[in-house]
């Protein structure tokens, strides 16, 4: 492991990742703690049936307002074995999306600050849920996922278990990850008319 | 409300809503509770950097195995001022997606089988994150949103406590929301190579 012998703050561009921008980006936010405050934000609306469809854009944070370079738009709908019209994905497969992105993207960064070349990262997800929850038909089953299962298949130029740490520390400090596992406090309001 | 008049059972599609087979669905899983277990499925690869694709196309559910219409494809990135290079939203801002997507289904799904015809249905959510918690640069804040907030307006021929009750059944019945907020259980396995 060549890129051993290289001190971490010196490294250059590794993965597509701009480590010294990344580290200049940590030290700023340990400065400045402040920078660190973010709110991401989604608008949806309803087409029909059970199809609804949700525009990102702005967010928060670094101490300012910013814009994704385009707004992103995704639809989402159920399937027509649930009586949807499959016009996108079920809202709880995009969990599983979000959980494989997050765990990758800090895959690439923790790589890349630790110096390993990564020649390949797939992950597989599942995810388990008895639909008696959603339907009201039975109190003992939940209404959201029983389980979910996540496997990566990880190579690089590391060792193996340097390549398990890399996906270990990532689990440690997913965003998506905690909020899946550990939930988080939730505010509702309507206006109605 | 002339809609109350007619028998819940008896009432014919609304809002896009084909709510005959909805309630035929429903009794069928009442009858034989296995057809409500469904799996569902994705498959994330990494791409550079933080950018991931992930791919939801087969689930298994009502007995047997199905496939969305089409193969959906999404990507997750960082955007620039996380040194990323914003090729999809944030893994976390999906969440966001997935919330107020699955919320609004249930909404759908809910008032046609009230008999409610819905004029339109909007949902912001918002949710804040101090990022020193995925930098690992504090233990007392979390990795993922500390808060979310979802705000619902909601028209329809129903009266305003009706349409809130809708929001609200929804709300008590969305898989999204319970894995959001109260979370579920993760299994995670690596194969390195």
């Amino acid at each position: 492991m060549s890129q051993q012998t290289q001190s971490p703050r010196t490294r250059g561009p590794l993965n597509g990742v701009d480590t010294p921008t990344l580290f200049a980006t940590l030290d700023a936010v340990k400065q400045q703690p402040d920078l660190a405050r973010f709110q991401f934000r989604a608008v949806n609306r309803w087409q029909q049936g059970t199809h609804s469809r949700t525009t990102i854009h702005g967010f928060s944070g670094a101490g300012g307002e910013h814009r994704h370079v385009r707004e992103f738009v995704f639809d989402g709908d159920h399937p027509q074995v649930l009586v949807g019209r499959d016009n996108g994905p079920t809202p709880v497969e995009f969990l599983l999306h979000a959980l494989a992105s997050c765990l990758t993207a800090g895959i690439g960064n923790i790589a890349a600050a630790r110096g390993v070349t990564l020649y390949e990262v797939e992950s597989r997800v599942e995810g388990d849920i008895d639909l008696r929850g959603i339907f009201g038909q039975s109190d003992e089953v939940r209404n959201g996922y029983r389980a979910l299962r996540v496997n990566f298949s990880i190579k690089g130029d590391a060792a193996p278990e340097v390549l398990r740490e890399i996906v270990e520390q990532s689990r440690a400090r997913s965003a998506v990850y905690d909020v899946l596992a550990h939930g988080t406090a939730i505010q509702m309001t309507v206006d109605a008319a």
